[in-house]
């Protein structure tokens, strides 16, 4: 570890992520609620899209032994970090199932396959799109920038390469906020059905800040609104138990 | 009253509304629930488009003093089961401030116009689109399948009516099935924004049944997605009690 990097815990210590200090996009909570949607014992392949450092992809990892994982990254800086992780000798349970792949994952046709974004390759596709608003106010480094540069029709392009590396049935989830619902919706289109949203709430009675979306290739079945995640117990600032154990790898949060 | 009617009673007793017998759309709790958007204690213009027995409009004036309605109806036979409810005298503490129109309300341009759906003339438009899946079961009857006939555009007309029809910064209120979600998104595009979405679940853990939708013409703000409202206490048939305020006109569910 070096002056500029940090290097943090998850799921209570079970593994860890080496990250730039004070730059770029920090994983955490978003990372972890995103990585418990894949709720599968089985030998799958996982895609993780956007990976940055790598949080998400490899708590999935951690928690499902017969998971193997490729962490696309398009920053070559960031997949770095997601190298370094894998080299811990605190990874070593999982490391070995766990490769990167620097990617654009907004490629399509012949660039895709050969970046290894292959069709019909994978099982299940997370991602955690990287947001920003022309309204926020601009956000200050270089690294966080590339992180936070959502556009309108990045949700097309991403679950575009979603539908196709995975295999028909294979299931797609993301975090994302609220406000991108409608777009998400739009790009799960005719790829995508069996859409499930939970909203994620901070506490009761105030609005969701994100939405936990799942979806499979190919099926007609409607989309559903489930029941939210309220992250906090009224009065409390602790999170609620069920949240605490899917931020800790010891519970998934399962398709209906 | 004749045979084929019934008189049922709403917001306990305090309007009443003459609906055909077994026969068409029946007016209950999703009307009362729109009606509880428009929170507005001012004189205002409300349309209410496809207003069927005229339920949810009957219940905004009901409870707003100075809300003046109007009930767009396609059907001619609906539209004068509404006029028998106003001509009730159980009804008489609103029914000047409440009229009837026989009108299509995908209509466009001048014929729009000319059905009184006139632009920019109203704050409030509520509505409670028909709904139908080429997966469902045939309704029997053609005046339930006509209730019932929504198809993929229809929210796109309805709310390019409504946009046309309200004055900038009008609300439109709307209850829908979780499921047409991304069609209202897509519908209120760059007409609205502010969007508000209100899930409705029928108990804790369950997946939503409804939406509750709220959008200012005009706005430029971002979709927020509310506390979720739960209909049933936990292990009870009984209604929670702001979702029996709500039911009952006993009180309003205000934007945010």
């Amino acid at each position: 570890m070096t002056a500029a990097e940090t290097i943090d815990a998850f799921h209570r210590g079970r593994f860890h992520i080496v990250q730039p200090r004070g730059r770029g996009h920090r994983a955490g909570m978003d990372a972890m609620l995103l990585a418990a949607l894949v709720a599968d014992e089985g030998p799958i392949r996982v895609a993780d899209l956007g990976a940055g450092a790598g949080a998400a992809g490899m708590a999935v990892a951690s928690r499902l032994e017969r998971a193997e994982v490729v962490l696309f990254e398009r920053s070559a800086e960031m997949a770095e970090f997601a190298r370094k992780s894998l080299a811990l000798p605190e990874n070593a349970a999982f490391a070995a199932r766990v490769s990167t792949a620097e990617a654009d994952v907004t490629l399509t046709g012949k660039l895709r396959n050969a970046a290894g974004l292959v069709d019909d390759s994978f099982h299940h596709v997370i991602m955690n799109p990287p947001f920003n608003d022309a309204g926020d106010r601009r956000t200050p480094d270089a690294l966080k920038a590339e992180a936070h540069a959502m556009t309108g029709d990045l949700f097309e392009s991403w679950i575009r390469t979603a539908g196709a590396i995975m295999i028909p049935g294979g299931q797609l989830s993301l975090i994302a906020r609220p406000q991108s619902i409608g777009d998400i919706i739009d790009a799960c289109g005719r790829r995508f059905g069996g859409v499930e949203i939970t909203p994620v709430h901070p506490r009761e009675g105030e609005n969701a800040v994100r939405i936990l979306v799942t979806a499979i290739k190919g099926s007609k079945a409607r989309l559903s609104l489930r029941a939210p995640l309220v992250m906090h117990d009224e009065g409390t600032h602790r999170f609620s138990s069920f949240v605490d154990d899917l931020n800790n790898g010891r519970a998934s949060y399962r398709r209906r």
